[in-house]
């Protein structure tokens, strides 16, 4: 597909053009603090920049009648409701999260809650020494795929990019499932497979969870 | 419930006995080398002895009228057939693995495999140096829940009760699946369950797969 | 030897038992919550209690005039001075981890301390549900051997007998040492390797790695 | 300094130029698949390429006349003596592995070894799928610390860059020691210092382990 990129030049942006490339889509549109450039219309929009630039990706989807895949993280609640809002039009996929992996962990865990009672379980996710909250966002997702607060243990570590782990433990076995993030090109093909979900669809706005059970 | 337990003096049969107290069950009736101990007449039998034995315990329960939950090893086809047969009048559990980690393993394993095109699959099994076959049989479970052949490295090591593990390695991101049995007691947590289970049902022939969904 | 045992009813005083039945020594003495058996004076004492009973144990050295070796775990710093004062008097073992490998890992924390500038330092130990006290006192031996104060996550699962790690965490990798226990007996077998040592000397304070190093 | 690269256009050649930029040295010539470049004649090269390329990096480094850094991985004892050799007129620095963490594993395992006789060995290695040999050049180092064959496990497993682990298995106990490579840049950096002692001797054969102690 032919797609436009907004937050072409940012981390993620250039993570995803990779990826993108390999896919062999064309990224014919790009804006960016740097500026706009435009080598033909695309078909789909991505939008990895900052919720401050969310006003100038509404206005591109509705000039170019596209759909849009979102992962800037720290909207408001006002700004969710202006993507909800744009999904009866387009179809939209906005996540905090892109990891497939991570996707299929919350899975696992949904799979297995129902079938272990009175197993303990824990969690503890190991993420490098810069990463501020504890804990982890992801974490606080894999307690609501649970359904039940347990308790959580933080590492911060070196370089570590992201690892998590659930144990669920009974008197005689314990069953551990692991995910482990090796670089930001985890989300890229997150962001890749959402983009080849929502080209399909006519409109509705869904989580990158959506796209993981619909593609299937 | 009252029960009977075929290979008491064995060491799955002890950690049964422990496990069944512990829920409550009382062990009215054994079978064993030693002979014949009959205090009451068991609502269900428990046969975890060899397969020589099983003319006996076909014996048993056509004389108690009661389920069956069979684990032990080695049958042949016709054993099992006698057992599926059997199954048309009594309610009859068999397994080979009565972890119910593993089941929960195997479930996960099915439910990743198709939402992870072009990752890689690796498998791994650590045993005590003792067991002689490679890969294990819950290895080659794990390649059949995951419809495909993929590599397996087995590893002998000490004590080591048995610990599986599969990983899906895409480009940017790890997700591992890992069992750890502890002790016997796992197995003896799974054939409690299926006691439980079959003591409800009329008659049928049940896996421990069976157990695990059907309970739920 | 004949031996006194306290904290005889506990899950390693019965493993304690059965190792030390095994290599031929008798148990003459035990106490408990239940009170108090004498069948013979013991020629050394083992505790494996909890630290509230340790002014009982001290009672009962000086009445037996025998060596101890003592495994309780969650001393106070007064209380093992207590212990290393007894040494001047009679032969003591103390150690909160009786097994090999528990030594080997600490010495590893020793050869790696001092070559990891900058890096971030974790450790992790996880125990069964029935562990009261947080951290081990393998976590703390093990920040002992590091010299340095460092995060421990204590996660208490099921029925794992005891697990720990520590990680070395730098911005381009990850070091990690760790230790598994698979069963008690390992603990009661230097137990007994501790009692077999502590019996032939007059006095002093020993540690369980002084019991490997000069019983090789 | 001036330097020259062969193989400069794999990824670990690639990683080489960003780390030595930033370090201010200039890259002067390389060698590759797709031919030579030559800007002005460099100070020292480095090799991260293949065994089937020593011949030719032998012939460069003669008529240069300059220390050598060489990473490829796999070479036969033959080539490993033909630089050993080279080290009498030139400073050679050859290793496997030129991560800091590594070296400390290997410094355990050397610590370990004479301390756990009659106890099982196995190595396991983890590496991105584009990896061709088999086993890794470090469990290649891993088995030549611990002074015997063990069984090597190598898993060929999405974009991992790099996992080492090495399990030293009793009946009662596990030890596990472990290393994970979160990026290249790490034995980049190692590669940077390598070239940075080198570029000072006069000859010599050395290990990355000595380029460690003697620049402390």
């Amino acid at each position: 597909m032919k797609y436009g990129l907004v937050g072409a030049s940012g981390k993620m942006g250039k993570e995803i053009q990779v990826v993108f490339d390999e896919a062999k889509h064309s990224c014919v549109y790009t804006y960016d603090v740097e500026g706009e450039t435009k080598i033909d219309a695309p078909e789909l929009l991505v939008d990895f920049s900052l919720p401050v630039v969310l006003p100038k990706t509404l206005e591109l989807v509705h000039a170019f009648k596209v759909p849009l895949v979102v992962g800037s993280t720290g909207f408001t609640p006002e700004q969710l409701s202006q993507l909800q809002e744009l999904g009866k039009e387009y179809a939209v996929v906005q996540s905090y999260n892109y990891s497939v992996g991570i996707q299929l962990l919350l899975q696992c865990i949904e799979k297995v809650k129902g079938q272990v009672d009175g197993w303990d379980i824990e969690i503890t996710e190991t993420h490098h020494r810069f990463k501020k909250d504890k804990p982890s966002g992801t974490a606080i997702m894999m307690k609501q795929a649970l359904g039940k607060d347990v308790p959580v243990s933080s590492l911060r570590l070196g370089g570590v990019t992201g690892e998590h782990n659930i144990f669920f433990g009974g008197l005689g076995e314990t069953l551990t499932l692991s995910h482990t993030a090796l670089s930001r090109r985890t989300f890229a093909e997150g962001v890749l497979k959402s983009a080849e979900f929502a080209i399909k669809k006519q409109s509705g706005f869904y989580s990158f969870r959506d796209v993981m059970t619909q593609s299937v």
